[in-house]
């Protein structure tokens, strides 16, 4: 049995992530493949709680390291625990959010240097990486307008505009120096439009 | 005004951590110290809520990773939000428990190798580190005896003798490479004893 891929969805807030998502989903179980949705932080009971931890607003400051330290405590029991069984299994990976979103939020987006992320990344996942990365692209203020209707802003989400900006600079900049590995959507179209392209890429993977 | 020291009580399981740190607080607040009790993992909101995750007994299995980034996390919210700000006023830090308790219970302990507990301690720490550590010294069964007649077992409480076997040899091995930082005690003899010499300790550093 083949090892399955590992796909992830990543973006700024509210650009379509999790629907698309369920768009790929729907074309891998459509041929037949075992599928594991699944999302960071978070994925297994532990790494849900320390998710809590992470998006709770709270009146202390949370240190930049901390935070940074948080993601990867859950990474590390989410790809040891959940993930890498399930890829071993041949069941494909369909993860909202990757250490790729970590580059750009707490990297791009906090100012932390791209090295301490690269350290963490290699302690925790060795060379294990996403065998491709969905990047959903839409202006801020597109998947903004799109998240407001929904549930109270958590910590990240009560950040300003300037944040996001930050964040989706730095996403750009990780596809363009690896386009093997990313595959970018224009998230700011219609949402027929983006499905197509989303199940069009999964059919190419299937090819 | 000059920097407080920043002093820490490590030991295995019940040697008398607690009771030794409320000894030496008597004793420098007697010398006029202005003094800072606090542990670890914990000693802000934020990480005490990270202990909390730490030390809950639970039916998944911890990665070992997952626990040593928890408590890095722990200690860079606790480290930058707290110590240090208070030994830059002056204060004293009388901390139960520090990252030499991750070399010995992560290390020691777990297996974890020492270079990636080094490299997380370089990352948040930098090139901070305890003045002086009171090692409390006692064969692992004496300790336990003292800690059994307690609440019910943490997730650490658990693990067999052999575990802690492990963890009071290396922080033995710590002692002897570091003597200049590490005060040890014989925390084996009677409680008048003991405090007798932490007592003493103190008053050395006082003089
Ligand atoms: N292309 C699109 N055009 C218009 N609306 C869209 C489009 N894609 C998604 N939406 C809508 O925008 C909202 C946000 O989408 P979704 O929850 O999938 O985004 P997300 O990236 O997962 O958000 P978050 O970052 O908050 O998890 C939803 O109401 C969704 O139906
Ligand atoms: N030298 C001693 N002789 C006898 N009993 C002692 C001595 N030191 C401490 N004790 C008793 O042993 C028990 C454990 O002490 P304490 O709570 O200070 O240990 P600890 O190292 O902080 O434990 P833990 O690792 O669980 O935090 C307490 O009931 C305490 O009064
Ligand atoms: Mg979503
Ligand atoms: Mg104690």
């Amino acid at each position: 049995m083949s090892r399955g891929r590992f796909i992830t969805f990543e973006g700024t807030e509210g650009v379509g992530k999790s629907t698309q998502l369920a768009t790929a989903r729907q074309a891998l179980e459509d041929a037949g493949k075992a599928v594991l949705v699944t999302r960071e932080p978070g994925g297994t009971p532990m790494a849900e709680a320390i998710r809590e931890l992470l998006l709770s607003p709270r009146d202390e400051a949370v240190n930049e390291l901390t935070e940074l330290l948080l993601m990867f405590a859950a990474r590390a029991q989410h790809l040891h625990g959940s993930i890498l069984p399930a890829l071993e299994q041949g069941t494909w990976v369909l993860c909202d959010r990757f250490t790729d979103a970590t580059y750009a939020y707490q990297g791009g987006g906090r100012g932390v240097p791209q090295e301490q992320i690269a350290m963490l990344e290699q302690l925790v996942q060795g060379e294990v990486r996403p065998d491709h990365v969905i990047l959903l692209d839409a202006p801020v203020e597109v998947g903004m307008a799109r998240a407001r209707s929904r549930s109270a802003p958590d910590r990240f989400e009560r950040e300003q505009a300037v944040f996001f900006q930050r964040i989706r600079e730095c996403y750009l900049q990780r596809a363009e120096q690896q386009p093997s590995r990313y595959h970018v959507v224009d998230a700011g179209q219609p949402l027929d439009e983006v499905s197509r392209r989303v199940s069009g890429f999964i059919a190419t993977l299937l090819a």
